[in-house]
């Protein structure tokens, strides 16, 4: 068996016929050019079999494809919501040591293979007496892939680097950080076996297609992709030059069509000065782009963000108190909030439009309720129990004692969100089910 | 043999470790839950062994990933260039046939493998003596999923449906439009074997991940990720409203928090007013995000973008005059150009920030000369050739007789560009490369 997924080789037969499409191949050419029969590509497409890794070594060697190209995702969250239980993440526990000596005890919690999270409980084993981040039984990492959110349980410390500044952050229970991709961490307790992490690791909009493009680029291209981040001004200042290259466009000709003053354009170009509204209206206009596409960050975020749940003003939600935990700016869509779930829900108060990764810290469980096609579902959450929730699925927390239940819960934007969303919204409702559900030629074969 | 790219398997391994990091398994871990040897685990690491499938299926068993994740894309554009000639184009030839007549010639000309570009060289074969829409004898389509720019060469109609109506345009070489996915079309010449289109396909930022990750979300998620595209108000609500829900945010809170008066917050919700821009500062900052997130288009675009070259004013660019051809708004990084090479370029004037492709769609050769990490290159590309050349790549064009050849430039931007592009700024020079080339385990192991 390939996959529980009872879609898959539907969506897959999907896809194979969105990829021939696109080659403007109907059945029979891709045949001919595969060099199978016209029923083993009817049966793939239809979703009767799965495609033979031959098949797709002769597509790779015929076609200008990737083998990448034919493979979908699987929905192993059919019903919206996948739970994972405190004993399963038990049962994954691995000890890590660094330097010889144990250092973290790692288990899972939940992740699906549709939702970009890598969530992991993270026990803190080594064990410190004072709060010097350059105390010598801690042993740093160079820093990884992922983005980072992490919510502390317990007294921990988090080190990291920062300016070339080795740094601390004294924590306790609800406070939580953010670390930018590749900076240098560690953590210890101030309490053997008192301390853990809810380490919440994601790829954004890096991890997949973009991390595969740039590697196919090689060379010193991918480093050319990058904006300038000194300033407001050289940010746009790159964002402009990136526009003007892409079409072949002279700083004199820009400013013969535009009317704009020369002295002006020659410095946004040297990234010393900035536009005027009026102005961006103008350049905007030429480019076709829109104003947003022009405009650097507001402000340039710091690579670490710590924030302290004392600093953070509770807030009423239906019936959760809500406090919100470290986000970073450039993320626009990673958020995350401490619920505390007070009483019993009455309708479904959320639906976020983000993946949600939620995890129960407390002692209380809770009873996740939430609407599927238009039927109501309902699991119980324990504590360290851990769930995902798809996007748009709308839901509620109810405690299951008459004392408040106490959940981390982690947003983050998938592949869809921001531009892509907006890409869709111009195609149109209509035609969306099309886009990742093609199930005819493009045209109509007599 | 897998690939003829040198540089696979060890990006492969790259990519596999990198996998298996952010899954928090070093090599000992991963290959006791794959129950495969160490050795093989460190085979595929080091690039010297591919992945088999079999291990590949294990590993969708017992991790939350897809098959899809283990796969990179193959780089067949070694040096930079890759150039499809006009003779092989032409061995590509098909005919597709509508309603039991031929319709159209088809032909391949140069894609790559990195490069989201599906160009066509497409002959129309059925002749009109009318520009009429409804003539019986046109055979119209579905439309398909990609974005369409096309070019016409010859004297070819262009028909289309827009708000329900059948339009056409009467178009002649040089002139150009882009269709929105879906939009039903067609095409006819208005003389025989003299009216072909260069239609180049692609499928921007929706392609790959972010359809598969639709796919897999299945139901009616999809839908509810578009924004209200009614009008600028109503489009800045859909994005406010996301913001709010996705920090599950009420509106009474987000007025005592901003301090902004109670009857614009409503009225932006509702869509029926638009912020200051020192009122979007505050609702900026309280959300964390920037300015451009909660941003609208400028204006909405039309689902077909219709442009004569004759309203297109040449412009001298070094050794080019250079016409621009359709583009639209919400496609910030897709361009067409006709380029006019007049003499022999002396440098490269040419650095696009964005994949590629040209025709050569004139009677004179051009020599394309490259720089190639340092070396410079060149090919002829003659007429009816076509090339695709990578992001960056400094180049020039030249003609190789005493009069201007002529070529289409279209330029489109890859999964990296946007914003993942200031997701990478963000990340910064000095990691770029560990994005997509991590060669080492996220800590020392000891």
């Amino acid at each position: 068996m390939i996959t529980k997924d009872p879609t898959f080789l539907k969506r897959q037969g999907a896809n194979f016929l969105s990829l021939i499409n696109d080659l403007k191949r109907n059945r029979k050419a891709a045949a001919q050019d595969l060099q199978v029969s016209l029923e083993t590509i009817e049966k793939i497409i239809a979703g009767e079999s799965d495609i033979p890794p031959g098949l797709i070594q002769r597509a790779t060697e015929v076609w200008p494809v990737n083998r990448r190209d034919f493979m979908i995702m699987e929905d192993d969250c059919p019903e919206g919501v996948l739970v994972m239980r405190g004993e399963a993440s038990e049962k994954s526990s691995r000890i890590f040591t660094r330097g010889g000596a144990d250092y973290y005890e790692y288990r899972d919690t939940a992740m699906s293979k549709v939702a970009p999270f890598r969530p992991e409980w993270i026990l803190e084993l080594c064990t410190v007496e004072d709060n010097d981040p350059k105390n010598s039984s801690l042993r740093w990492n160079n820093g990884h892939f992922m983005h980072q959110f992490t919510m502390f349980v317990g007294p921990v410390n988090f080190y990291y680097i920062e300016e070339n500044q080795k740094k601390v952050m004294v924590a306790n229970t609800g406070d939580s950080m953010y670390i930018t991709p590749f900076v240098p961490h560690t953590f210890a307790t101030r309490q053997r076996q008192k301390g853990l992490i809810l380490a919440l690791t994601y790829g954004n909009k890096l991890l997949g297609d973009v991390q595969q493009e740039m590697s196919s680029l090689g060379g010193d291209i991918p480093g050319q992709f990058l904006l300038e981040t000194r300033s407001r001004d050289a940010y746009f200042a790159s964002l402009l030059q990136l526009q003007m290259a892409a079409l072949s466009l002279s700083a004199e000709d820009l400013i013969v069509q535009t009317g704009l003053p020369a002295d002006r354009v020659h410095r946004w170009i040297k990234g010393e000065a900035f536009p005027t509204p009026e102005e961006y209206g103008r350049l905007a206009d030429r480019l076709n782009v829109n104003v947003y596409d022009l405009m650097p960050p507001d402000a340039f975020d710091p690579g670490v963000i710590v924030s302290y749940l004392s600093h953070s003003k509770p807030r009423r939600y239906f019936n959760c108190q809500i406090r919100e935990l470290a986000s970073i700016r450039y993320l626009p869509y990673s958020k995350a909030l401490l619920l505390d779930v007070l009483e019993k829900a009455e309708t479904f108060p959320f639906k976020v439009p983000l993946h949600q990764y939620c995890y129960n810290f407390g002692d209380v469980s809770v009873t996740l309720r939430w609407d599927w096609k238009g039927q109501t579902r309902e699991v119980e959450v324990g504590p360290n129990d851990s769930v995902y929730v798809k996007p748009f699925v709308p839901h509620s927390f109810s405690p299951c004692a008459a004392k408040p239940a106490s959940l981390l819960s982690l947003r983050i934007g998938g592949k869809g969100t921001g531009e892509p969303q907006r890409e869709l919204s111009h195609i149109g409702k209509k035609n969306i089910q099309r886009i990742y559900q093609e199930y005819s030629l493009w045209y109509k074969e007599e």
